[in-house]
C-alpha cells in the first residue's frame, strides 16, 4: 500500500505476555487507533522486564535514537513495584538518567491527599521520569506516562494504556487514515489466490490482502482491500466481487 | 528467575495483525505451551508480509543463524496467495533457495484426490518449502509447516497453527516446566510494592510479578510466583501470603 503517513512501531513490556498469563490487548486496541489516525504501524514487539532487552529495544525502534520507524509506543513496566523498570531503561536508550519530576509528583501528591493516604517512597517511584521528557497525562490514574526523543511511554493496566492513548494520539502529528473494506467467501484461499494476484498487480497502490479461516462448516477467506483512498479502495472492492463473481 | 531452559522467540507475519483486524491468539497460545513444556519465551515479534523485515527478524531470533535464542516460531503467511512469502524470506534468511518438496507435493496431492479438486498451481505453491528443511506435519490441513536450522515455520491459520504446535513441540527437546502460582488482593500495587521487593531480593532464585488492575471496584493486583522448583514456588507463596497477611 502507498502511504506517506508517520511509520510506527509498539513496544509491549511485560513477562506476563510472555509466560501465557494475559493474552495481550493494548497492541491490539491502539493498532485500531494508529490505523484510524493515519500512522502505520509495521512492527509490534514483546519484551521481558529486562534492562538490556528494552534499552536494545527502544533503539533498534524509535527513529530519533537512529532505529526503523518513525514513532514508538510502549506499554508495562511503568508502575511502583520492583520489576517496573521501563523508564530507567528507556531513559538509558535515550542517554540520559531518571529523576523525580516536579509535575509529577504534584499529580501524585493530590491523588494522594483526595484519598487520605501518604506519598510512600513506592507510590513516589511512579514520579520517577527521564530528563527532557513530558508528560502523557490520563483520566483514570494520576501516575502519568511520558514523551522522550519519538518513545511514547505508557501503562500497562488496559483502563489505564486506553486513556493514555485517548490523550496522546490526537496530539500527534497524524497522516490519512486507511480504509479498507473486505467481503467473505466460502471457498479455500486456494480458489481466489490466482483472481486476487491478478487483482494485486493491477491495483498496485493498495493492498489486498486474502485470510483463511476454518470453521464447522469448512474453510473459508475473507478478502480485504486496503488504501488511502476510499473510492480507489471501492473500486478495487467491486472489481473483486466482480473477478470472483460474488 | 533461574532456569537453563533452551530460550525461544515467536515471529508473527501478518499485516492483519499490525491493522487492526485481528487480535493476535496463535502467539499467545505458543506462549502457554512453551511454559508448560520447559522453553523460556524471551521475545515475541509481529511484522508485515515484507521479505526484508521477515529475513531480519529471523537473523535476529533464530540461534543457529547468530540470533538472540536457541529455537524460533514463526506464525503466518505460508498459503497460496501472492501475498504468502514466509517460506521465501526464511529461505533467503538461512542462505536457500526453495523448491517444490516431494513429499509436501504428495501430502496435497492426495488431498486433492480425496476432494476430487486439481492440484493447481496456486495449491503447489503450498509445497514450496527451503532446500534442507523438514515438514511439519498437522491433523487440519494438507499444506505442511517446515523446520530449517532452529526456525520453526507454522501456519497462521489458528486451528492449523495448533495441530502444527501438537505435532511439533513434543518432538523438541524441552527442560522443566515453569512452576507458578498467584493471588489476587484488592489492593494497589503501591501497597504491596515493598513486602513484594523484599521478598523477590530472598527469593531471588525465582520471579515475582505483581500484576495490577482496575475493575468496578476499584485497584486490585495479582501476585504470581513463578520457578522450576514446585516446593521453592509454593515456599515464596506461603511467604508472600503471610508478610500481606492474606
Amino acid at each position: 500500500m502507498q502511504s506517506d503517513n508517520p511509520t510506527a512501531a509498539i513496544l509491549v513490556i511485560g513477562d506476563e505476555i510472555l509466560s501465557g498469563r494475559t493474552r495481550e490487548g493494548n497492541a491490539h486496541h491502539l493498532a485500531q487507533v494508529l490505523n484510524a489516525t493515519g500512522f502505520d504501524l509495521r512492527e509490534i514487539r514483546v519484551v521481558s522486564d529486562d534492562q538490556d532487552q528494552i534499552v536494545a529495544a527502544v533503539r533498534a525502534l524509535d527513529g530519533s535514537l537512529g532505529g526503523a520507524f518513525d514513532l514508538l509506543f510502549t506499554s508495562g513496566g511503568i508502575g511502583p513495584t520492583h520489576d517496573d523498570i521501563t523508564a530507567d531503561a528507556v531513559a538509558a536508550a535515550h542517554g540520559t538518567t531518571v529523576v523525580v519530576d516536579a509535575g509529577a509528583r504534584a499529580l501524585l501528591q493530590a491523588r494522594c491527599d483526595r484519598m487520605g493516604l501518604e506519598l510512600t517512597p513506592n507510590r513516589l517511584r511512579m514520579a520517577r521520569i527521564p530528563v527532557g521528557a513530558t508528560l502523557i497525562d490520563n483520566a483514570v490514574s494520576a501516575a502519568p506516562g511520558f514523551s522522550i526523543g519519538q518513545t511514547h511511554v505508557m501503562a500497562g493496566v488496559p483502563e489505564v494504556f486506553r486513556g493514555m492513548v485517548d490523550w496522546l494520539i490526537p496530539k500527534l502529528p497524524g497522516g490519512r487514515p486507511v480504509q479498507s473494506l473486505s467481503v467473505e467467501v466460502r471457498r479455500g484461499e486456494s480458489d481466489v489466490a490466482e483472481p486476487l494476484a491478478e487483482l494485486a498487480r493491477e491495483f498496485s497502490d493498495l493492498s489486498l490482502g486474502s485470510y483463511p479461516f476454518h470453521d464447522e462448516r469448512g474453510w473459508g477467506t475473507n478478502l480485504v482491500v486496503r488504501g488511502l483512498d476510499a473510492a480507489r479502495v471501492a473500486e478495487a472492492m467491486h472489481a473483486v466481487k466482480q473477478r470472483l463473481a460474488l
